[in-house]
Parts: C-alpha cells; sequence; structure tokens
C-alpha cells in the first residue's frame, strides 16, 4: 500500500505500531535461562558483598576484553565518581559537552568542574584538537567519550595526554564489546567504565564496570567500592557503597554468554536502516568510528532540515505518533543543562558543533525488541515523510 | 554434656559448629516465592528507571510506615547522601562515633564534615546533651543514628534541633518497623534513612529507603535520585542515579509481606539469650531503648572484663573458633577512622565512652540462619567460657 500523508498517524491516520517501539537494547534473558542462573543464589544464601557470582562476572570480562582488572558497581555513574576518587582527581576535567548528562554529573559529585569541548561534527567524538582548544589553568584530567557503537581517536587521545602528564579515562557507557585495530575497548587510557544498564548491550538491569590495567588504581577502587574485606585493605579517604549484588551479577553473565548473537542482531537492524535510508536525501547514518568490530548498540541519523524537508524534530514527533519511540539523546549539550550552564557561563555559546548536533541528531530503535522487519517499516515511514514533507509540517 | 576448658575449639576441641553462624538478619525467600515475584518482571520486560514494583514498594512502606514519601535508592550510603545534597547542606554535621562508618562517608560524600558526638553508655545512642557539647561554628544539621532495633530519644531530639534551626535526619540503617509511643520509625526529623541490605530484618539484598513528611524535599530528592521523568520535575544542581531496579523491588515486596513472622523468629532468639545470660556475670544485654515495638534485628551484649573474667576480645576469639560469626561492631570509632582522624584530630581523645563501648560490645548473630537453639548453645558457650576464663585466657 501506498502511504498518502493523511495515512500518518499525526494527520489522523491509524499509528503504524500498535504498541510503542523502544529505542534501547533492552535485551533479557528468558524465564528458563534466569531460573538457570539465579537459583543458585537461592541455594547458596549468598546474595551481595562480592560474591562468588560478582567474582565470577569479573573474571569473565577481565578475560573477554584482555584487561586486568574489572570491577563491577552498582551503575556507570558510580563508576566514574570512584575512577575520579580513586585518581585524587581536583580542579576541572577536559570533556565533550555532547555526552549523557551523567558524564558530568559523575566528576561533579567529585567536585571537579567540567571543561566542556567541542566534538567532530561527522564522528561526533572529541578529538586531541578539540581538548587542546579548551585547555585552562586547573585542568587534571581529561575523559573522552565512544559514542554509537565506535570510538573517539584513542592513541591520539593518549598521545595528548601523555604529552600533558593528564590521565585520560574513558566513558564507555556505550562501548561494550567494541573492538579497535589496537585492541578490545575497555583496555584504553588510565580506565574506562561501562554502563550495564538495561538499555546496554551488556545488561545487568542495572549496573557497570571499571576497567584498568594500573592495579594499584584497581585497589584503590575496590576499597572505596566497599568490598567487605576482599583482597588487599588500602587506607581510601573515603568508602562508598557501590557494590554491585548477586542477582545482577547474574543477569550480567548471561548477558555476556549471549553478547554476539545480541550484536549480531544489532547489526541486521543497523544495516537495514543503513540500506533503505542511503537513498533519502537528508538522512545520513552515522557508522561506527574507528573500529573494526562494532556492537551496534545506537543506530543514530543526523537530519539536514534543508535536503530533507523537516527538521529533526518534525521527524521526531511524526515517528513518536506512529508508535515509535525514538530519543533526541543528546539534548540540550551537557554545556547548557543545570548547574553547568550556570557554572561555566562562559561556554554558552564556545560549542556550535555540539549546538548543531543536538538539534539534527535522532536515535531510532534497535535492540532485542525491535526486528529487522520493524527496521524497514521505520526507514518507509522516514522515506515517506520526506515525500510528503510539506504536507506533514503543519500536522506536527 | 559438661563442657571442660580443654573441650573449647581454641584449646584443642572440637568446633561447636560445623558451619559458621552468621551474625546478619539474611532473611530470603523459597525459591517458590522468589519465582511469583519475579516472573512478571520477565513477563513485562522492565527492569529498572522506577517500574511498577519499585512504584509499588514506595507505596507499600509508605502505609506501613504512615509517612508521605517513601523513596527507596540503591543502597543506604547512597540515600543519607541524597539527603544531605537534597537539602543543600554545607559545613558540618553533628553524628555520633559510634555508627557503622558509612554514616559518616555518606556526608563526606557531600562535601561535608561531621562532628562526632558521644552517645549514651547505657543506650549507646546520642543525646540533645551530647549535640549540645560539640556544637561548634559550622554546624548546619544533626544526624542521629537509631541502633540495636531501638532509638535515640527522638522527641527529645527534634526539640533540640527546633531550639538551634538545625535540620535533624536519622540514619535508621537498623529501624525498620521499629515504633515508639509517638509512632512508626520513618515519620521524625526531615527525614529518616533505612537499609535495605541482605543484614538487615527488611532485605532487598542490596537497598535503601529515604522517608519523609515533606513533599518539597522529596521531590528535589527524587530528582537527584534520576527516576528518568517520572513526576514533577524540579531543577537540582547534581543528579546522581540512586536507582533501584525490579529485582531488588520484588525482594523487599516479598520482605515486607514476611516482616511480622520475621520478627517474631528475632525476638525469640533475643529472648533465648537474654534468659541465658541473665545469670552470668558481667554480660548484659542492649535492651531495644525507647520503643514499644522492636525489630529485635541485634543481639548485642557488653563484657565487662573484671566481672566475666575475660575482655570481649578474648570471648570474640573463643567463639569465633567455636564457628559462631560474633562482630565486634563498632570498632573503632568513626573518630579514629581514616580520614576523619586526620580531618577533626582534635577529637581523637574527646569520646571516651565511645571508646569504651569499642572496646566492650559484641554482636551475637540474631536472624534467619540462626534458630533459639543456636542461640542457647552460644550463650552456653559464654557461660562456659566466664567459669573456664583462667583456662581459656592464655589459649586466645
Amino acid at each position: 500500500m501506498k502511504r498518502g500523508p493523511k495515512d500518518f498517524a499525526c494527520a489522523g491516520g491509524s499509528p503504524t505500531f500498535a504498541s510503542t517501539i523502544p529505542v534501547g537494547q533492552l535485551y533479557f534473558p528468558e524465564w528458563d535461562q534466569y531460573e538457570a542462573a539465579v537459583r543458585g543464589i537461592i541455594q547458596r544464601r549468598y546474595y551481595s558483598n562480592h560474591g562468588p557470582l560478582v567474582r565470577n562476572l569479573e573474571s569473565r570480562v577481565e578475560t573477554y576484553l584482555g584487561v586486568r582488572n574489572a570491577l563491577v558497581v552498582a551503575n556507570g555513574t558510580l563508576g566514574l565518581y570512584l575512577v575520579a576518587l580513586a585518581l585524587g582527581l581536583q580542579g576541572k576535567v577536559i570533556m565533550p559537552s555532547f555526552t549523557f548528562i551523567a558524564t558530568a554529573q559523575a566528576f561533579l559529585m567529585a567536585g571537579i568542574e567540567p571543561v566542556f569541548c567541542e566534538v567532530d561534527p561527522l564522528t561526533h567524538h572529541m578529538t586531541p584538537e578539540a581538548a587542546e582548544a579548551v585547555l585552562e589553568d586547573g585542568v587534571c584530567a581529561v575523559c573522552a567519550v565512544n559514542l554509537w557503537g565506535g570510538t573517539a581517536n584513542l592513541p591520539g587521545l593518549e598521545d595528548w595526554a601523555r604529552s600533558h602528564r593528564l590521565p585520560l579515562i574513558f566513558d564507555s557507557a556505550h562501548a561494550f564489546g567494541v573492538q579497535r585495530a589496537e585492541g578490545m575497548v575497555g583496555r584504553f587510557g588510565r580506565a574506562e567504565v561501562f554502563s550495564f544498564h538495561a538499555t546496554k548491550v551488556m545488561s545487568a538491569t542495572e549496573g557497570g564496570c571499571i576497567c584498568t590495567d594500573d592495579d594499584d588504581l584497581a585497589e584503590r577502587i575496590r576499597n572505596i567500592r566497599s568490598d567487605n574485606g576482599i583482597r588487599r585493605p588500602v587506607n581510601v579517604a573515603l568508602t562508598v557503597n557501590g557494590r554491585m549484588s548477586e542477582a545482577q551479577a547474574a543477569i550480567a553473565l548471561m548477558s555476556l554468554d549471549d553478547i554476539e548473537r545480541r550484536v549480531a542482531n544489532n547489526r541486521n537492524i543497523f544495516e537495514t536502516y543503513g540500506a533503505a535510508l542511503a537513498t533519502v536525501p537528508g538522512v545520513r547514518i552515522v557508522e561506527p568510528n574507528g573500529v573494526v568490530h562494532s556492537n551496534y548498540q545506537n543506530a543514530v541519523v543526523e537530519i539536514s532540515e534543508s535536503e530533507y524537508g523537516l527538521s529533526r524534530d518534525h521527524l521526531w514527533a511524526i515517528l513518536r505518533a506512529e508508535g515509535v519511540s525514538v530519543r533526541r539523546y543528546f539534548r540540550p549539550g551537557a554545556h547548557r543543562c543545570v548547574p553547568f550552564d550556570k557554572i561555566r557561563p562562559q561556554q554558552l555559546e564556545a560549542l556550535p558543533v555540539t549546538d548543531g548536533l543536538c538539534q539534527t541528531v535522532l536515535q531510532l530503535p534497535i535492540g532485542a525488541r525491535v526486528t529487522p522487519a520493524d527496521a524497514a517499516t521505520i526507514a518507509g515511514l522516514m522515506r515517506d515523510s520526506h515525500v510528503h514533507a510539506e504536507a506533514l509540517r503543519p500536522r506536527v
């Protein structure tokens, strides 16, 4: 059936999807698999405080990523906070503004002021040049962010940070399972932090993981996290409960067993979008940057209003009406969010690339709750929205 | 069988308990009950971000305690931290040194310096007079701690705090289900924070809960906790991921269904200890203070070396050798722990009552993994240790 302008839900038609297609990963085991994993917890009656499943998970992640220390935590935000504490950071940290607000908030928890840098308009990642451009007195570290199933220029950032004697941290919340030519993400900088939230390809429902090859840093983090006396005690100034429970670890272990299948499913969906959207004017799908193997965790497009005929916000409203839970991450940039707009007012108008991306980027559904057929349908809606742009614009 | 000195494990005998009797609560559902609770999560595929079980748990706790707002969080330490942030505290907070170190660490996370006060030698709780004695410039709040299935003098502390215009917070980590003549614990001060750790009578394996009758404070806490857009947005400076997952909420809901039975079991154990130890010289069991209904979460004794014939540390070593996981909480006092010994060296020798309790207090096993028969056996070991004190002292 050919879709006319009146068939769109925003113009009075029926929504294409009867129940909303979620944007996130949301992979989760079936009941039988879940039962197998958690029955043991109940038999052992060991629920928290660095139990056997948490220890197994850490060991499995260390092997999978080839990193000396994997330290699982209650969530990724706390992970970044623990790294900041364990490194004893004081002052300011350079980071991109184009990131989930938790990157900046985690450092603020540790009393550290973010200094926001620009990102590359094509890759959406920060560069050494962008960091150099905002270097100022009081900067004590750099936190780069790996986005959209890809990475920043990790060796370039490592060189730049080394030349300025600044510790480099990666917010790799999105990047579990991503591989560069130099090795798996998780082994770069002083430490990397993954998110194991339900919306990530590797999930503990809530959770996160700090990876580092630095054994002394890992010991400090273990003590700050509060493992209840596991391994060598280190005198740390502040101890924080950042523990992951056994139940969360059980889910993450299943998630790790299954990760290749999940990435393959993501890839099918991503390639369906890519093929179907390649001929739609003004829509550019963002390819994973700088990697030999992506987790395809995100399907992100940039909308050029002049070529597409509708703005990103128009398209967002059209697709939401059709039952497609698209998201406008990240909007606004962290530099425009409370409290950073007040802490660093001098940066409000200093990041035009970031401001532009916040107006043009759209996340499309991908993950366990989406099929390639759904992706084809969503891409079709996007194509038809372009065709009927003039008629649809007044409706949204 | 009459126990002679050579029958003790520390003197070469066999341990009384083949597998260690744990000290904590460690209540947990049987598999069938667990399955009933968590199958729904897998059917709904909603795992985090303030899901239906978290909302149900908050509503149930509000009803159970008669409080306007219950806000569940990832753990109790984060709960205290969120309260400190939401109240905008800056400066110093008066609190007892005789508490779990997390009380002090949670405020330090928020950049606040603890000012430690003494506790009453009989009840182990801080008093208005103890707070008054340490009042100094820069104090912006008071955090009292409710211990051992009892409470501090809550109305007295409320009067004192009001007279100094200081917000009063309660660390009620141990006190879920405890009732005073004036009402349930959870409704006092500006806010109270419970722990739902596995070692507590109300358990989510890891978890905590903030209670407050102040709706504005609750809204700020909800936004700092990050509920992903649930309810009214409030501009807060710092947002922190303090969310509880659905799986944790499922366990807490079962825990709440079952709490009266669990308290009854605790009470049986507590009374067994009380009756059996009443005639042992130098052993005083600490009765729940100031309450009409206790949760009997702890069985705590004070050991007077001069009357008992052995020190608390001697008895600790004897019982550990027998397979009884007794604990010397809290030792040392928070004022002697890193980093508070350096932050407030002027307080190192200022708290003799606290230092004394840290030398004489012992926690005995109570909870799901202990029977009244175990308690009678442990009390018997304590009686016989007194009888054979001279012979046992060189062995430990």
